[in-house]
């Protein structure tokens, strides 16, 4: 045990989903697809601060996030100092949120000593995120990396993941904001229609090509396709590529050198194979 | 589709496990815990090679791996040439095996265009494995790397894993081989019982400390402990540290500087927190 630790939890972007609501928040999440980015959030937790670091900050700046607060409470670590990191935009599709809340969980968990497993504290950052309403699926995609997957909703032991087994260079450019809560406490059933076809398609075909495909017709089907992010597809497809739209953010995204060959100047990232990891305490004392 | 592919995938060492065989190898397999290690194995495939090169290498030499043959033919691969190359002993507990049919089953996908999923592959790889006799546990454990909790024994759509959240320093030692299949063949129910035991204890407190004193523990239990193993665990327990002994082999392994502290020269390596991946085709087109 020390009294301080830390955490990475890589980006998330969802290509397509659907939504399944439950009052048991560990039931409820998402069906869908998306990709684990090597992008992520940096979360440091410093155990016993006094009174005046109490509190979360992200980039320097204080904030409120429903989700770290729920996990702090349920680790009872209300007097940690929650210090997060970031080159996401927070709000635009890469899972911000979700991430700060397994971050907190898994560097919490080792500056406390709680001896909680993995299932349990990403269960526990799940379920925060779904009852602030912040995010359905994003937490056990991050906890998973790579290309997740996810087959059956819930936290991990409810839910079931696969994935994609590729390691694609990812470009992506967020032009804002698209409010999640707004999305997900509307009419749902148009989009999860939507989300169901497009798992059962990439389910008979799981590569990256078909990704990017099916999340393109998702974002249109389910009437979420911003102009910003249209634009943005049209001209990938133009130039022989593909790109589609973060869910939910005003955000495209593609494989290769899709929109860079469009003409855009986009942030350039790769797959992360691995889901959040503790950082090792002393690094250079490990050989590679 | 490329017309050669490679993946990485750990080493993984059990500490403890119990025996679940069954008529389907996709639902035989292996509750326990270990260790998925930084030294792994790389597995590279190369598509349609003519009949001199057709065959698999092991560090530069020829090899009949039963499980890797089994996955070939399960992928309508058999003109592949697949090369591998690890720092790791063969036979002495750190899963070689499943590491190449693992390896293969994913290079190959990607050589081939099979367009299989992530949980297909590792199904294809636990089954050859378990068929082959040279192996329960260890390909689900090395497809999700960390350091896995086997909940539930079998193939993905079986199997169910948690993990220790942890990423500490590993020591490992080998003294040599200790032969999986007659273990495997023998009268499995004193050390399904012991293993059964260990898993209760370790998900009651999921910590690197505990399993590595329920290692320890299940290996005297168990009667597999030997001779030069118990010598070291004697002499890394007289320094104040702990040490417990890899399934299946003559080899010794702990956490820290647990064996260096008692004067053995160990191999030092890291926990992998990453499952099998396939390697990226061109790095150097990556910002990380």
């Amino acid at each position: 045990m020390t009294d301080e630790a830390a955490a990475f939890v890589p980006g998330h972007v969802t290509g397509f989903f659907s939504a399944h609501p439950d009052e048991d928040s560990s039931i409820a999440g998402s069906r869908g697809a998306g990709v684990a980015l090597s992008h992520g959030v940096d979360v440091r937790v410093v155990r016993g601060s006094d009174g005046n670091d109490v509190g979360v900050t992200l980039n320097g700046d204080p904030i409120d996030v429903a989700p770290v607060a729920a996990v702090l409470d349920d680790l009872d670590a209300s007097d940690a100092r929650v210090v997060a990191e970031t080159p996401l935009p927070l709000g635009a599709g890469f899972g911000v949120s979700g991430a700060m809340a397994l971050g907190t969980a898994y560097a919490v968990n080792a500056a406390y000593g709680r001896s909680r497993s993995e299932n349990e504290l990403v269960g526990l950052a799940h379920a925060a995120e779904v009852e602030a309403g912040t995010g359905l699926g994003d937490v056990v995609a991050q906890a998973r990396g790579g290309l997740p997957i996810r087959l059956e909703p819930g936290a991990p032991e409810h839910g079931r993941l696969d994935g994609i087994p590729a390691s694609p260079r990812v470009e992506y450019i967020s032009f804002g904001s698209v409010s999640t809560e707004d999305v997900l406490s509307g009419d749902t059933s148009t989009l999860t229609a939507a989300g169901e076809r497009a798992l059962a398609d990439l389910r008979a075909e799981p590569t990256t090509d078909r990704l990017v495909e099916l999340s393109r017709r998702f974002a249109r089907e389910a009437d979420l396709l911003t102009d910003r992010v249209a634009d943005a597809v049209a001209a990938v497809r133009a130039e022989g590529g593909d790109a589609a739209m973060a869910m939910l953010g005003d955000t495209a995204f593609a494989f290769g050198d899709g929109l860079s060959s469009a003409g855009y100047d986009p942030e350039v990232c790769a797959v992360h194979p691995t889901g959040a990891t503790l950082r090792p305490p002393r690094l250079d004392r490990f050989e590679r």
